[in-house]
């Protein structure tokens, strides 16, 4: 992978970047381009798209026993969510920053058990 | 943050692996060895419940012109997708270089094209 | 089935419309009233998820040769739709006379043939 | 309106039956055929499209005031939903006595916090 120095997801978020149509993006030529002239939603769509076709492919892996559409899959996903950051002006370097700032799993699963406790207490009783 | 990102991911990676059941993993501590103990359609449910949060931040994020939801719900949106992952016993690396692969935007942009050519063609006449 | 009078999914809807904090609807003790008292996103959150769910179920039942679960999903879907509509003031009656105007799958099948022809004029051209 | 909902979902459901390519329907022409002659993932596909497209027309009508597009969106999504069933063998009537079954909202609150309580089980300790 002739990546290391230049790392993968910011080479991309660049090339992504220059697909703006105010850094001359072209629209006849470039999806990502018509992505961006567009706008929020046809972007935000490829995210529930993309989303569900991974779902799709993880189900069809457990009974293939291969599991790479689901790599092809989650790549699409991750890399439409780097167009989605790019609209709204976000990096993928903040993700990975703020995934970090949770300070491992440990601080990830903290967040992820306070919000399961907030619903768990909303939802205590239901016996209507 | 001095972590390049394929340090972050492959750590984070590194950590989900460990909650594995087999890994010693314990589901009454750990939100992540809970759900590898649940199985594959509470980590895929995720999945789409992330995708779902993600589309509502980033439509509030236009409104309140604020987009650090949008960053939380993304991040957390990679994060289960590298629970899925380990769960199918992919990488993110194997992410990042099938990104990579496809050799840049262009590459990513042409089998973008090819799916949508294919979707044009099928659904070309619809007269009924 | 002693709905035939009384239709389901109007009756549905009176319960759910009862269930609003204004009509005198308690958290404490309805499923329901619970949603209408965390808001919108908590209840298009759950559109979201049930879809997953309908998506999961249907891809189980191909395996399996029931879809006893795929029935049970969609049922969820259609209801979690049902307090989603009551949310935005919206009736089931509205969504099904929609249906109709479009003068039965002809007229629906236009629509989204139209729907097909923008997108296909937008993507045409994707060689960048 | 003078149709009940009940012959509104079978009339719709009858049409969309004979857009099965077993029963002539003719993916040249028909949108539905065509959904039929791509198969379960293309119909499973657009459950997700639709249920984000109408998460997203929701977020609209609260910034806009109008919900016409969240009536179209949830149309469309039931719409699809009626046509998985069709490629499941199952009928909306089935949906519609399921959801009688429950008997009314109680019953599905009911299943709703049984759904609750096992994940509140599961989901109880989670220091790590």
């Amino acid at each position: 992978m002739s990546m290391t120095e230049q790392q993968t997801l910011q080479r991309l978020a660049g090339i992504i970047e220059s697909r703006k149509l105010a850094n001359g993006g072209n629209p006849d030529s470039s999806y990502v381009a018509r992505l961006f002239a567009k706008g929020d939603d046809a972007i935000l769509k490829k995210i529930g798209e993309e989303a569900t076709e991974t779902v799709m492919a993880a189900k069809d892996a457990r009974v293939s026993g291969d599991s790479t559409k689901l790599l092809y899959e989650c790549a699409d996903l991750w890399f439409h969510t780097l167009v989605m950051l790019a609209q709204y002006d976000l990096t993928p370097q903040q993700i990975l920053d703020e995934l970090a700032r949770r300070e491992g799993i440990s601080g990830i699963e903290e967040k992820a058990a306070r919000k399961d406790e907030l619903r768990d207490r909303d939802e205590t009783k239901k016996t209507d």
